[in-house]
């Protein structure tokens, strides 16, 4: 019994690091790569936020630009958050790989919720807009909150 | 005569500041974007690189999935180069804004070849994959060499 539950974890383990050796050359090329996946997704929410918070004019176009843009980049960190990518110039926390289902769980919300704001944005209506971007600014907070050090 | 070029010139660079301010709040941000925008694409792109190398099993999924994002990100850096973004943590050569025409039309081969690219995965024929990567490698050198600093 220990045997296999032993064996299943080796393999478990090697699947893993197969994955993120196979996607990233070193653990760095990893940490830039999410990093700058959420800076560009943070520069769209950003105009967003401008948006939903009344410091830029609410324009549609834009609006559905943004959120579209937002509802792509969205899908790619994960995979960048591979075993061994811990340690050097990144402010995750070790509840990622710790907490693994849980952190999944969170990042499967956000991808929701950008899907959803992109299709509110497409309403082309100011308050089913708002009400999306903060369910999506949600999601983004309550991730960083258990998963991002400050 | 003089004066209308004069109002014309002023009038084009307060158009393209307000764009630039509109987009960025400042300088480094844009950089900062643009730079996060070349990471993830060249990130996929390498994937691709890979197969068409043989360095990696050509895999008409992985192929797809790669070209697709590789075809969004490359829409979006260029707006980031911005009047005024010239200096700081960049590489970016000042040919960009004295060609500007030139370097916009580099940019806009390089999103004709990446989404000749991502059409070519969807084939699932490894040597139209290889011809559209290579012809998609070169309009990102050629854009390198006149506008990158090494």
């Amino acid at each position: 019994m220990k045997k296999t539950i032993l064996s299943l974890f080796a393999f478990s383990v090697a699947t893993i690091s197969f994955t993120a050796s196979a996607q990233f050359a070193k653990p760095e090329d990893a940490i830039k790569y999410r990093k700058a996946a959420f800076t560009v997704m943070a520069t769209h929410f950003g105009r967003l936020g401008a948006m939903a918070q009344g410091k830029a004019p609410f324009e549609v176009k834009s609006a559905i630009d943004n959120a579209e843009i937002v509802a792509e980049m969205v899908k790619l960190p994960w995979a960048a958050f591979a075993e061994g990518t811990d340690a050097g110039d990144t402010k995750a926390k070790p509840e990622i790989w710790k907490q693994s289902a849980k952190f999944k769980e969170a990042a499967e919300k956000l991808q929701v919720e950008a899907t959803k704001l992109s299709a509110a944005a497409k309403t082309g209506k100011e308050d089913v807009f708002k009400t999306a971007f903060s369910a999506t600014a949600g999601a983004c907070k309550s991730c960083h909150d258990d998963f991002k050090a400050k």
